[in-house]
């Protein structure tokens, strides 16, 4: 059985103006992976509701999960829920279960519960929340669309929340080899292994070190055995000439 | 006049998997804010014929600059020249500029300039070479789509190569300000502000920082005095109580 497929979708002038790095995808990227979801795309895009829309509505019709970061906070640029919302063509309001989480959080803090804090109680029709541990501010699911905060405290937890309740697969395994040659010298015999293993993925990654080439070579599948194999072939190809 | 715009299609299984982090997209945005370019989309797909060039078509047609890294090294998982020939129905061979260039360069090295080195003056026909300083193999320049290396070190080499040769803008401009207030605190004043400056965009990213909340307030725009003005508001309103 294929493995269910997700995409990511990152939603932040902040990133396309190069101000932030992102990193939550990394982290939901190596998640994914422990539970056999496959990532299979990733988009970023800017504060702008109509680039949300086409997005999420491109995303949620080709993989079977999506998850996004970002703008679900209490400023007039956080307008992730309502593009959300417009994407499924639901309604959104004020939830009571998610005002009374805020309402008993910021009573417990001593801080205002104003009218900026009051908008991230605002959840689309039909969505489940999204536990947060961390701030109480809640995500959501709506249909296959897991919307999540974008600090990478928040997001990692809320990925925490979601994940147990999502179908997984096979975890994606990987093993790694570094071969002090460069790509070119051992790109003939390696291509050639890779052809005997079809269902495996063999990547190679260039890197350069005190000035001299080197090469990580990356076997990843689903199946321990055909790993371990493969790797086995690979060591005797390439032998460490230091060892 | 508008700012030209740009997109940037990471190709690699390595970052969907997590093992690798991209830190070409951060180096991008910076360098292109600094030309006046609004990066405006960035998405990562697999090394996988169909998904590269269903992107490659899509960012071409939306934008007037597109980015790619990734998947131009001498490995059969090197299948992104192959792929852009695809997106633009043209063929792809040897070049003999390219060619000579990397027969130069392993001459120069004592490397054996062999086969699989050899894929790499693979171009399609039409492309414009870019300038690879540091390991001589070209990136190209097919249409408005810019073929780049993922390795760092060289993606940052050809960018400098590339942008000269771009349409440019104002530069997009941004300054910030640290208040030591949750985003909840601030967001109806901020956003009473943003609505007095439309051409400006303003955004607040929160932090937490030894258990207290804060709030990154930014400002971008085109023209320095119009930030210049608006930050000189924010300071008033947000007057930091520590100072």
């Amino acid at each position: 059985m294929p493995n269910p497929t997700a995409a990511m979708l990152v939603i932040g002038d902040e990133i396309l103006s190069g101000r932030t790095r992102d990193t939550n995808t990394q982290h939901l990227a190596s998640q994914l992976g422990q539970v056999g979801i496959r990532l299979r795309e990733v988009r970023v895009v800017p504060d702008d509701p109509a680039a949300i829309i086409a997005a999420v509505n491109a995303l949620r019709s080709a993989y079977d999960n999506v998850f996004t970061s970002g703008g679900i906070g209490p400023t007039h640029d956080d307008i992730t829920a309502d593009a959300i919302a417009d994407a499924f063509g639901v309604a959104i309001a004020i939830r009571a279960d998610a005002f009374a989480l805020l309402a008993a959080h910021y009573a417990r803090t001593g801080m205002a519960f104003n009218a900026a804090r009051q908008r991230m109680a605002r959840i689309p029709a039909g969505a489940r929340l999204i536990d947060n541990p961390i701030s109480t501010a809640p995500g959501f699911s709506l249909g296959n669309v897991h919307v999540m905060a974008g600090v990478p405290d928040i997001f990692a937890a809320m990925v925490a929340s979601v994940l147990p309740g999502l179908t997984g697969g096979a975890p994606l395994l990987s093993q790694s080899l570094r071969v002090n040659r460069g790509e070119g010298e051992i790109a003939t015999a390696f291509a050639a292994l890779a052809a005997q293993y079809p269902a495996l993925a063999m990547g190679s990654y260039p890197f350069v070190e005190n000035g001299a080439y080197g090469t990580h070579l990356v076997v990843r599948g689903a199946v321990a055995a055909q790993i371990d194999a493969a790797m086995t072939r690979l060591a005797a190809l390439f032998p460490d000439p230091a060892a």
